[in-house]
């Protein structure tokens, strides 16, 4: 049975078409991603959907209470029977509504070590930590920022003539690889979850 | 000129032990250890100390006044012609006087991929996250809790089957191995800082 994904934007994109790229490759086995979602009008990311023949949606949020507008959101994923929730640069907390419709069937990437710099440029702020090493997290969502089990991690190392630009294109690079490997690994459910620590089993 | 270093610590001191033996070996070029002081009674550290024919001195802090007891050490770190002073397990936040005494020339180590988990128990704290990557931190010191510019780090990646002790165990490898490193970066004066960020430089 094919596996179905949607994923949630609200700009470029990239994640989501490296999680395009694997499914086509056949890195995500089983599975296509059946609708993108962007909560802004002219996001990038909807017109590449639409290049890839993904049906795409622009359900603008400004002005719609929190909940209210993952109503919509939601609606429009079940319609689409998604099975699993992909975030890709999506500015936006979900309400406790929005979590509990997709019990632990919602993941994030966030291009740094968490629980170490949390929220917006997080690259720049490693660089102006002195960071030695960055990486990125793919985690389960919950309400809170940046929160929830991680399922995976990549760590790469910040070097003297590093900037913004160079780092985050190095840590890029890891989010594309991990997050495919995430969902492969949430959509297999080769995985348990004790506390906040998320392992692999083998069934 | 052979540089002069001082060690603290409250206990057993595995770093100052991986220190002495990189000044043995020669990785630590042109150094010597020459006085351990312990602010503890019975820290095994102080034995190990003077079986290497290293000087080693209690001083206790009990009772004393965070400055009253800093100035005692500086005193005997001074009296030592101590150059760089590096922290093993060193349970106690220096104050602004001890730092004052030694700009940029006061080290420590910490368990962990800062600023990710400081203070006490960094592998139980990273274990119970859920983190997938684990490490340490070599850092100048300030008046703060495991803050202070970093000088290097090392990323050790957490394993599903890891508890503390063993993933404590593999850190602990990375710790000796940075540490040395990083003294033999700054007694070689091969550095700069801007911000909070550690650079190295040629000259």
């Amino acid at each position: 049975m094919t596996k179905r994904l949607g994923v949630l934007l609200s700009g470029r994109g990239s994640n989501f078409e490296a999680l395009a790229d694997s499914v086509d490759a056949g890195r995500i086995p089983d599975a296509e991603i059946s609708v993108v979602v962007s909560n802004r009008e002219g996001a990038p990311g909807i017109e590449r959907a639409r290049a890839r023949n993904i049906a795409a949606r622009v359900i603008p949020s400004k002005g719609l209470e929190r909940e209210a507008f993952d109503r919509q959101v939601v609606a429009l994923l079940q319609e689409h029977r998604v099975e699993l929730v992909c975030l890709a640069g999506y500015m936006r907390l979900l309400s406790p509504y929005f979590v509990a419709a997709f019990p632990n069937r919602i993941l994030n990437i966030h291009p740094s070590l968490l629980p170490a710099f949390p929220g917006l440029e997080s690259q720049k702020q490693a660089l102006e930590y002195g960071a030695k090493f960055a990486g990125c997290t793919v985690h389960f969502v919950d309400e809170n920022l940046d929160a929830g089990p991680i399922i995976l991690q990549a760590a790469v190392p910040v070097r003297d003539d590093d900037t913004e630009a160079s780092l985050s294109q190095r840590i890029l690079r890891e989010e594309h690889r991990i997050y495919s490997e995430a969902v492969t690994l949430v959509l297999a459910g080769k995985f348990k979850i004790t506390g906040r620590r998320v392992t692999r089993t083998e069934t």
